[in-house]
């Protein structure tokens, strides 16, 4: 499987990464991360050039790492200071270091071209910054299905009657049309479900006595980060769609790290503009969202699991499947983009005809 | 591995399948089963057309199988009756159902050309019918080899003295020869051994108190069912071999269920002529057959892990491989007439010659 | 992977052979081994011609073996004495039988051409014979690494300082270059640490009050055996390199048998020129070596690991991999040579030219 390699990737929550070296595999390459004396993070390859020992397999003396078989050192940026036995360092011994970004208590690792990495494209929300939110990390699961599985799921509120009928979703849900369209970076699959019961997460946390307006925004941002904007509001409030802020409003955010062909870490947290500050109320809701996204697991591992064996026939798409479907063609566009280079703005003409 | 498809192979005991979707491998392809509410059972193929998701995940709505990812639900024939979402069912949207013959407490199924199906040629014995006989079903033995390898087994009555020496053979016999026949779809290995000790399963459940003759028919049906008449008589009633019901007789039944290339389910049962009724007798008896199981088991498996080793030069085929002989070439010969398309039939010369 | 076959390998100490038959694997094929009536070892193909069950799973009956699924039977030196049912003994029925040799309480293999197997280039060292030297069996360390990993390793006195800091080596010979010479089949890696502290292993086993001088001499055999020389003497003795016997002198031996291209079994032993008899101080140096050698295990597991994911680039050799280098364009040779037919000293000319 390729991977897009020009984008930022969650290598890990900021809590993940101290001192000690730490092997983390992205993209299925190995990764040695720790935090230097200043605190910042560092990433290097993890594996030695010589006889290709990880890294993580070493220790530090102090901002370097030593390996543990032969002793050659490396510094931060992955240049080799110091060879046993011998006093010339060879060009040719380094490892390969990738930029790093950490921001809201998330580390973001590059992996493509390091020409093209741009700290600005790092994912921001404004709420992030806003008092009157409250930013809860959750925890990491992980599935044994591929990334594009995971994040299929991520813009498909379709599902969520079906696969979450007892938390996020309800049969009133079954049949009402999921609308689509592209925003910039993000496909957003969308609808309403306006005057019925609420789902058993506002149930618990939403306080309401009656029927609601429900609302369910999938925003899928290429290639790994999903924002779900879901809440509710009373029917008799008769909210706009604009007016979301005026409800109980939660953005679920998901972050997909694929760590191998078959094999994904989703890290997800929330944003919430109610109980803020009310950590008791974070942990109600996470467990509340463990118990949905392992069911998410159950049904994303089980389809890995029918991918991996011969195909019988084509599968079919249907209406639903238009956020995935132009999620798919995004990737293979980005992917096709990484593979070839782009001479188009060659300025010197191919050839030149003379009649 | 290639598989006989035009041939009904046992997919469970009765007592297996209930109204729980459940899944069964079966030739390498997964099936999920049930029982509707006319207690018929059901075998669709499980996996979703849309994204894979095995249908035994989903959960049923009467006698309908719904999808547990999107919902999608499917009836008894395996058309699509519901697209949640969308009001139109494309044709494509369908899994495929296999025909089902419940006989004598055992479940058939058929996984090649529907059109050849015929439940009259599910394998049956008059004895089932028989008061004088007894019929118990025993387990479901698990074996990592392929079908073959337990089917040569049980067409090889030769193997009991080495490897069944304490309970269904004998050292007396390691040396009378075999006599292989075939009747129509049955390859039959027997041998007599006359006037002997009783082999360990006689001495228990026989009664005997002095020397027998005893024999062994093994009757093998392509490509997985077989028959095992096995039995004793004392010396001094000296049958003939047409005469075996006059002595304590016994047909252990093997139905084996190629699960995929390396790995078979043998569900064994007996009919006896002795202990009619008599349960205790059943479970005895059970034990001894699941001892006896266990040693081939472990000789099978052994056997496989060889063959999956590279070949250091071609196997030897001696005296006693008559019946696996016969029995490896009607499997290929019923795999190349499934392969290939017979037009020998077809009234239109292919070209008229004139001179 | 290849193998060098014509060489002999280590099979395994004298006591883990006996009565019974043993299955081993060695350069990947499956051998039964066990002790005959006069005590001697017998190896033979642990596969049966017929239907390839292994000998192992059979029995003995007297010095020939019987298969325990047809009975067929074979005589130590793998020929079919007996297939039951019939009288003729086809030429293709046999199991291929290995050449071995018992000496100083190890059982050797010859894996290859027969034609060439001489019992005198059996590794032996004076040191067994002489009472004033202590010969003691350890520990067979099994590996997840293929046997050229290993074999570097013990080639290799620079990764002592960093894999071993606390028992065999300390960070005062971090950078004393190691030389390399060769000595007929053993390539020799040695260095002198001049004037250190004491290493762990010398603290506790040398009874040093002061600094030492320590040395280091690698001498590894193609394909599989090594012996490490290493030992301490004060300083104020100044010995001369060749005096190493005045010192505290060790020798350990690791005879590595390949089992799978990525599976070697390291058998370690040692002979020491103090404690004679003395088996308190065996089991105490046993506890220690077992410390460092699975320090060793680790490094070379994941380096096994690493080479089998995709290279990134080629690897970098340094000042410190001259024995390494050594070794495995020795085994490079070794293959090449096995793999082709020297005709040059054919006696007939390939053509006569005349003018």
């Amino acid at each position: 499987m390729e991977f897009v390699r020009n984008a930022w990737y969650v290598a890990g929550w900021s809590k993940e990464i101290d001192a000690e070296l730490r092997r983390f595999t992205i993209l299925d390459e190995h990764i040695v991360m720790f935090r230097k004396s200043d605190g910042s993070v560092v990433a290097l390859e993890d594996r030695c050039p010589h006889r290709l020992l990880p890294l993580s397999k070493g220790k530090r003396i102090g901002d370097t790492v030593q390996c543990g078989y032969h002793g050659l050192t490396f510094d931060c940026s992955g240049k080799c200071v110091r060879v046993p036995g011998q006093s010339n360092l060879p060009a040719s011994a380094y490892v390969e270091a990738f930029p790093i970004v950490e921001k809201n208590d998330i580390v973001w690792i590059w992996m493509g071209d390091k020409d093209k990495a741009n700290a600005d494209d790092v994912f921001d929300m404004p709420e992030f910054y806003d008092p009157s939110w409250h930013a809860h990390q959750g925890e990491a699961l992980h599935l044994k299905s591929n990334y594009l599985n995971v994040a299929e799921n991520l813009v498909d509120p379709a599902h969520v009657s079906f696969v979450h009928p007892t938390t996020l979703g309800s049969a009133a849900s079954e049949n009402v049309p999921v609308h689509v369209v592209t925003e910039g970076k993000a496909i957003v699959a969308w609808r309403w479900i306006r005057d019925a019961e609420p789902v058993g997460f506002f149930k618990k946390f939403g306080g309401f006595s009656g029927n609601v307006d429900r609302w369910h925004y999938y925003y899928l941002y290429t290639p790994c980060t999903a924002v779900i904007d879901f809440g509710s509001a009373p029917v008799e409030d008769q909210i706009a769609e604009d007016e979301r802020d005026k409800g109980v409003r939660i953005f679920a955010l998901h972050f997909m790290t694929p760590v191998t062909r078959n094999y994904t870490i989703d890290r997800w947290m929330h944003l919430r503009n109610r109980a803020v500050g009310d950590e008791e109320a974070s942990a109600a809701m996470d467990a509340m969202f463990r118990i949905a996204f392992n069911e998410d697991k159950e049904i994303l591992e089980a389809v890995q699991a029918e991918e991996e064996r011969p195909l019988k026939r084509r599968p079919i798409r249907i209406a639903i499947d238009k956020g995935p479907m132009v999620y798919r063609k995004r990737i293979t566009e980005l992917l096709e983009k990484e593979r070839t280079h782009d001479i188009a703005s060659d300025p010197t003409p191919a050839f030149i005809y003379h009649d």
